[in-house]
């Protein structure tokens, strides 16, 4: 197949590759990602399907690792840019030396929701790539961010979901106190003064888990529209956890019921 | 109290302080470290004492919770930076507007260890951070650090310890193979294989969790070291967790045992 080489900054292809790297806008608007390295784009390949494109470095053709993605996915339109034009593309300090570009996927929503999560106005990425990376292994169904929260689709996000993005139905800008008034099952926030320590409260049903700003918590309305406030019990002599931490605490704790509850 | 305005890159002062902001060498070397923000300083205040020095930005010095740590900490030594002196020496986007210089503070082990966390060349400030404040939330006594681990005194992990620093023993450079064969308890390692589950495990007593470096993974000698290797049950479609994920779901694990034992 010939390969097309770009160098050119002023070149359509790239420019519109440079767009969705930057701007979250953008992506909403054209639908579409970048994926940077070989393990995010071989766990679209294998859960979503082949990418619509493969971008690989001048430089980084002939990596083994890269070499054989190009060899599993001989069909799809392949572009090479200069080592500059790629350096542009990707905010890693090391480019893994690949990137696909992907339509988002939209993940259906089980019929009977069982667990989901309601993140509200989470600003950091790296927190939000792995409650997302953490909410797939536990097996939960679906994330619902909040307006206001960190892009899902964000280079750092999915480097931090490590391709929980392709098994977790993820929906943005999501009205959570609707979303939480109208759910068939505990909605559970987290706080220091939770009523109930999380390890008393019966999670192995329906459950919505709340896991709110990093500085500011969570809302107000958003805790009148839950129905259970549950404490993390911490013995040490500071009383603070890190949203992703807490949650997947949460998270496992689910896990860790519903397997004593299905044991013989 | 005369206070000392800085406005010259040149003042030794400044360049000093500079050198710690930036280096992990410096600190180490000097033996102390700048702590960013009021919550900080006043979490090193009241578990350590006062800082030996207190920096502050030209325009913070009328901001409420500046001016109130100020009032609180009359007999500290004072100096006001210009503005864009100030900006050099924090890496924050929104810099708090004042800083701190301590000592180092080494909090004594406990005579018997009940709980401690082994890290093995963890690099990702945020990942450490985190690890080190759910520890300290968790009552874990002290955090060894491996060579190759990220600078516990950098200004990302102490951001991100809010405060466990002053709460928890931290060791670096410590050669975690003779830790683990010291230790006089179970070590325990997290692996995908682990030949039981954490929540068949009984955690209740004395323990040491080793996690290790977000790639790699832990060491096969310091695998060898271990007495346990547990999994992680993960029933999602993605087999994978953070590294301070794993740690705050093994570390509450614990928590949550010990209660359940002590309960009536």
């Amino acid at each position: 197949m010939p390969v097309k080489l770009i160098s050119s900054r002023d070149n359509s292809l790239y420019k519109s590759l440079k767009k969705l790297a930057q701007s979250a806008r953008e992506r909403r608007k054209s639908g579409k990602a970048l994926l940077d390295g070989v393990h995010l784009i071989v766990a679209h390949t294998e859960r979503i399907g082949p990418p619509e494109m493969l971008v690989v470095a001048h430089a980084a053709q002939d990596k083994p690792e890269v070499r054989g993605l190009l060899e599993r996915l001989p069909d799809v339109a392949l572009i090479v840019l200069s080592d500059a034009l790629f350096g542009e593309l990707t905010p890693v300090d090391t480019p893994s030396g690949v990137l696909a570009q992907v339509a988002l996927p939209e993940l259906p929503l089980p019929q009977a929701l069982q667990c989901v999560v309601l993140l509200e106005a989470l600003q950091d990425p790296g927190n939000l790539g792995s409650i997302l990376r953490s909410a797939a292994a536990a097996g939960v169904d679906a994330a619902y961010l909040s307006p206001g929260c960190a892009d899902a689709w964000s280079p750092k996000v999915l480097r931090g979901g490590m391709g929980a993005h392709f098994a977790l139905a993820i929906r943005e800008d999501v009205d959570l106190v609707a979303a939480a008034q109208a759910f068939a099952g505990e909605v559970v926030v987290t706080s220091l003064q939770g009523e109930i320590s999380l390890f008393d409260l019966d999670l192995s049903g329906t459950v919505a888990f709340v896991i709110g700003n990093e500085g500011a918590g969570v809302s107000q309305t958003l805790q009148q529209a839950a129905t259970r406030r549950v404490r993390i019990p911490m013995p040490g002599e500071v009383e603070s956890l890190n949203a992703a931490a807490a949650a997947a605490v949460c998270f496992f704790e689910r896990v860790r019921q519903r397997q004593s509850t299905l044991a013989p």
